[in-house]
């Protein structure tokens, strides 16, 4: 019989927020592997299942614990926030599971946080959008620059994942200088700190007031293209009907 | 009072890939509004409200039918398939808003086709990407163009909506021709048919084969990045853990 392992977006953190195959596939599961801080959001309902998070950083070991326990026959599933196939384990799970012929891997989509955090700000990515994530740790910078001059010169709504860091704190000044290089300062932008969690922030500004805003690891930065306005503190990037 | 009319992302179709959140507030409107497809999707449950539809490509209508049954006292939900704010009503809505100052707007996310989509082809989006739709209803086509040579320029995986309808049935060749003007033919792509309903179908090919490929106005079509690979029959975009 195959086994099967579920790598589960959970979406932003709220049970709300999951889908309903996310939440069935958690119930069913005996094994739930994912960093402390998603395990820790998952709360009460999952607390009688098995609970890994295993060590910051260490995204390989991790994913052969899930296909470690599912050879002892144990029903595993790991969990990503946001979408799984988003900055998720989903790839690494698909390139490990070649070693594992009995092993089936399936993944289970989620709200990822340019969708949930562009829902707060208003409407930043109604139109064609980059999503691109500042952390250098297994990219190099300069293909992130490149990127980001590509989404600008594009003039692609933008959402940044992974702004800033403990060891990154200065990425999202570097990214805003480099944007600013290729286009003018009163560009539409956002952020979202905590979003579907407690004490969900946002806030709307310029392309040159976002230069000098302190962000941290908990939020998304959203980029207007040029035609995003904001309006009633909303940042919205209009699809074209109303100048039909 | 404040009224306030939800905009919800329905994702893909399925009541399992809808949110907890976008079930209960569809569950507390008495109105619903929303393409006769979207509406059709919602099935029995929703069976009790008064559901509109409106007519085809008359989006400004149809938002302002939701503000009228909103001033009338109605709650009022409008539904957009897969994400609200991603090529759906929110931006629009927003913008009528203004016109409607006692009328809140509360947008609601859901799964949109990029991410539902990359699930079932395996993680063709694990790394940065950019979604552009082939619609030139509201945008130039020269935009379009200018668009996915950027995307191809940043080496982002793409995820393209709205490949082809009848009056367009040769777009995605036209696109994939610009593409393989910037990158090689043996990009590994994917399409995903009906994605979350009834029939899924998915194929993984190059971009040489996708440019022949005959694509309907229910698919979304994947584009890898320059590492993308297809493994086992799964598209997948690596992060890079396993070269560190």
């Amino acid at each position: 019989m195959e086994n099967k392992i579920y790598v589960v977006g959970m979406g932003p953190g709220d049970e709300q927020m999951m889908t309903a195959q996310a939440i069935h596939v958690l119930d069913e599961s005996e094994v739930i592997i994912g960093y402390k801080v998603y395990i820790d959001l998952l709360g009460e309902r999952f607390s009688d299942k098995e609970l890994l998070s295993g060590v910051m950083k260490k995204e390989v070991e991790r994913c052969e614990l899930a296909f470690e326990k599912a050879n002892e026959g144990k029903k595993v599933a790991i969990i990503c926030s946001g979408d799984a196939g988003v900055y998720g384990m989903a790839s690494l799970m698909l390139e490990i599971g070649q070693r594992y012929e009995d092993i089936d891997v399936e993944i289970i989509p989620g709200i990822t946080a340019a969708t949930s955090g562009a829902a707060v700000l208003g409407a930043p990515l109604n139109h064609d959008f980059c999503v691109i994530s500042l952390s250098d740790l297994l990219t190099p910078w300069e293909k992130i620059e490149k990127r980001l001059v590509a989404a600008i010169e594009g003039d692609f709504a933008i959402a940044i994942y992974n702004p800033s860091s403990r060891k990154r704190h200065d990425y999202l000044k570097r990214a805003c200088e480099i944007m600013l290089s290729h286009c003018d300062g009163n560009r539409a932008c956002g952020i979202v700190e905590n979003i579907g969690r407690n004490q969900t922030k946002s806030k709307t500004m310029t392309l040159d007031e976002l230069k000098d805003t302190e962000v941290n690891m908990f939020t998304t930065v959203f980029i207007g293209n040029s035609e995003t306005v904001i309006q009633d503190g909303k940042l919205i990037t209009k699809r074209g009907y109303l100048s039909e």
